[in-house]
């Protein structure tokens, strides 16, 4: 439409004639920070007002893998015998987000990560107090807890007691779906009104700054919406937009899967923008390789352009992904022998195959001597159950030795990348968004993608994602529902 | 002061009763973008008001090396015998900003860097007909052409025609004091007026969202400056706000020298995002680990902390810290032999000594036969005069093979690391503020390191901050100068 209202063009109070809906609470967007915010609200006893673009909720954390990173010792870990702590999860997560650690958020998070465990279950979520071994993988059977973060690989396990935190869901496949259906079904048994094909335009703020509404669109027509309280910007990421990943996080555009729907196009970003929100790490993503998650395969190594090992092969494919984009520019090689390669794994087709490393290496353009240099200095350690270059867990270590040889192109021209945005509006320990000079502005809130993650300079294990945005969500939520009216 | 002025925090026109100073034209700071702006506005007939927060101008220009990275064959170039065209300039200046690499501004820079040449002459600064075969160093004679960006290394060389582009103003010694100088005292002869010990604290920003003035403080009093056609932030980045540094670019707090003086708070660019701009990679700085400068030791080899190599030794020392902050972690050794080291240069005390690298492995530290293996390698192709790995160039390579072989430790605890931001608010070609959906705020613009370095993921080349400040300046001058009343 020719109309059409730029997202970061807040429109002041005064020139609203009058309201067109009217909520103490309105949330924008109905995936997992959504419908955690409205619950958390409307259990505050706030009127709630939830308005999602789509047809339906769900997001894109209905098209996740659906694990939800919590610890500290939850029923689950509890179940499968494993100590955590909220100091141990706290000493893991402030480490992998340095330099930079927000340990105020870190801190909130872990500690109150069993009640937010026990939170979610209330609302419908079922966990199996079940250990899945394959590392880094979420089950396909409906068992519950995985090591997503590398916490027991290099340098991790040195650093906090390793501890599996990833928690999926119990359903057998991918727990995305399921885990926004349960959710889904819960706000429907809560006392709030949602609206779908509800598209928010644009803040609404007034003379002082603060934000009383927005401005939203429903076939065709322009309604002005009320957030007496406060309002939650619970809208996605910019994944899906293609001139902010170019401006923003160009390097993201290497990857040839975005982990996103039609409305992670930076809105919900650039609304918060609009109304004096600031932005934090717009250039950083979660970069999964999926073609390195499958375990045995650690057993083979991780080859940059230069034919050099870069990474202990162990650790979480989150990092391997962040590690060979940001800086190996993408360009990933897999070499395995007769004893680690298996058939059929996808994407595992090896693009070379040869007798002899010297042989690979010259056929696949390696400068002369860089993989044999590599190999041979693996071999040796390797044999004696050692890796002290890049110290890969003892039991994941076997020489490369027994023809043939085999290497895959796992770079981003040949293998899938996923990525999506972890960048966004800066957040305090309630989900308040603020101004550049650090302010809090008043009733405005930003959970889930919409808001820059709580921790990592990378993306740190599998399920932060859901977990931050459902954690903060309800944070948001508690705050916005207790504003005088 | 407890009336304390957020600097996001804009000022609505609304509440501003009377202005106590006007101009056409206000420009905020009076580095070398400022008197670029000021000069280029006052000269298309504006009246122009400069306010410097300083007791004098200089800023962090008057702090540096002083070299301004011109070409497309310049008087300089063509004296000394480079063939440069803005097609080649382009062509490098295109390839090292990718991705996301933006083409019009770069394309207008390069286009018109003759251009730009003369007119800095014409301003009072001269520039030496002459080559300083050193690369990467500004020469300590007044000679003037120098390479500065590794355009005659791998992999530019091989994308681009290579051409010196770093020039010196005609000084013996560093150059940044007498190059503001020189521009200063053509500020001196311009007809504008220019304020010292005036802090801008926020902007004026009318109901339709223009920026139309700006709250400076003088001697401890409010001042309400009216900018008739536009106001140029000029203002500086935010190398010396530590908290801006944790928020936004925490890796840079690793280096131990910020190149800024005290106004690089990031208020310039909090002023542009409270009126709506939007930022662009905050994330990034240049890094530059002056002690990989001297071309001599381009002979030794530089190592991470696994014992291997990761770049060709002879390129920009910029490209060096970069990689050697961000991939690396600032964890940077440099190996030299006998033939290869020389006494006395500045911070390069070996930190260790030995007859043999296996020796030497062993006392540093490195994994076992990890150095070894490294060394080898390289070995072998040097002795060949070639390096496959790293494409050092020819006449750079010697095998590191003559007892005593010495490391030093360049990390970021041992070695002097020095940087500046280059992120800052986003801007159009006309140096026009941007807003997060690519608006531009009319009466607003921004130059130096307040905006964002207008190419490269990370810095392309020495002098290239210089030359985006002062070329970018200028344009925002033009424009602003060109208004309506």
């Amino acid at each position: 439409m020719s109309d059409r209202i730029l997202a970061s063009q807040a429109r002041p109070l005064a020139r609203v004639k009058s309201w067109d809906l009217e909520a103490d609470v309105v949330v924008v967007g109905l995936g997992i920070a959504g419908a955690c915010a409205a619950m958390e609200a409307a259990d505050a006893g706030a009127d709630v007002l939830v308005l999602e673009r789509a047809g339906a909720g769900g997001g894109t954390s209905a098209n996740s893998g659906g694990l939800v990173y919590l610890g500290g010792g939850t029923p689950v870990q509890k179940a499968c015998g494993f100590d955590d702590t909220p100091d141990e999860m706290f000493a893991f997560l402030a480490a992998i987000s340095e330099p930079g650690a927000d340990s105020e958020r870190i801190r909130l998070f872990c500690d109150e990560s069993v009640e937010h465990f026990h939170w979610l279950e209330s609302k419908g979520l079922t966990f199996k107090r079940s250990f899945y071994e394959e590392p880094g993988l979420e089950s396909m059977t409906d068992d519950c807890l995985v090591y997503t973060g590398g916490e027991n690989c290099h340098p991790w396990s040195g650093l906090a007691r390793p501890a599996a935190r990833g928690h999926k869901p119990q359903t057998v496949g991918k727990a995305g779906p399921f885990l926004m259906q349960c959710l889904l079904a819960s706000v429907d048994r809560h006392p709030l009104r949602s609206e779908a094909n509800v598209l928010v335009e644009t803040l609404v703020v007034d003379a002082a700054g603060a934000v009383v509404g927005c401005v939203a669109r429903r076939a065709g027509r322009e309604l002005l919406v009320r957030a007496r309280r406060g309002l939650v910007l619970a809208a996605g990421g910019f994944i899906m937009n293609e001139e902010m990943l170019a401006l923003h996080a160009p390097t993201l555009l290497r990857c040839n899967v975005r982990n996103g729907v039609d409305g992670d196009d930076g809105r919900g970003i650039r609304m918060g923008q609009g109304a004096g929100g600031d932005v934090l790490r717009m250039g950083l993503g979660e970069v999964a390789l999926p073609s390195t998650i499958p375990n045995r395969l650690s057993r083979g190594i991780y080859l940059n352009r230069h034919g050099q090992r870069f990474i202990n092969e162990d650790t979480y494919y989150g990092h391997v992904g962040i590690e060979g984009l940001l800086r190996q520019d993408g360009k990933v090689y897999l070499l395995l022998d007769e004893n680690s390669y298996e058939r059929g794994l996808v994407g595992l087709e090896p693009r070379w195959v040869a007798e002899t490393i010297a042989e690979l290496e010259r056929e696949a353009g390696f400068p002369d001597g860089a993989l044999q240099a590599t190999v041979e200095l693996y071999n040796r350690h390797a044999a004696q159950g050692e890796d002290p270059v890049f110290h890969k867990r003892k039991e994941m270590i076997r020489p490369v030795d027994t023809p043939p040889f085999a290497l895959i192109d796992s770079g981003t021209d040949a293998a899938i990348w996923a990525t999506f945005t972890i960048g966004g509006l800066r957040t305090d320990r309630d989900a308040r968004v603020l101004t550049p000079d650090g302010l809090a502005i008043s009733g405005l809130y930003a959970a889930g993608r919409s808001a820059a993650l709580f921790c990592g300079q990378g993306y740190p294990g599998s399920g932060i994602s859901l977990a931050d945005a459902s954690y903060f969500g309800r944070r948001a939520a508690r705050h916005a529902a207790a504003q005088g009216h």
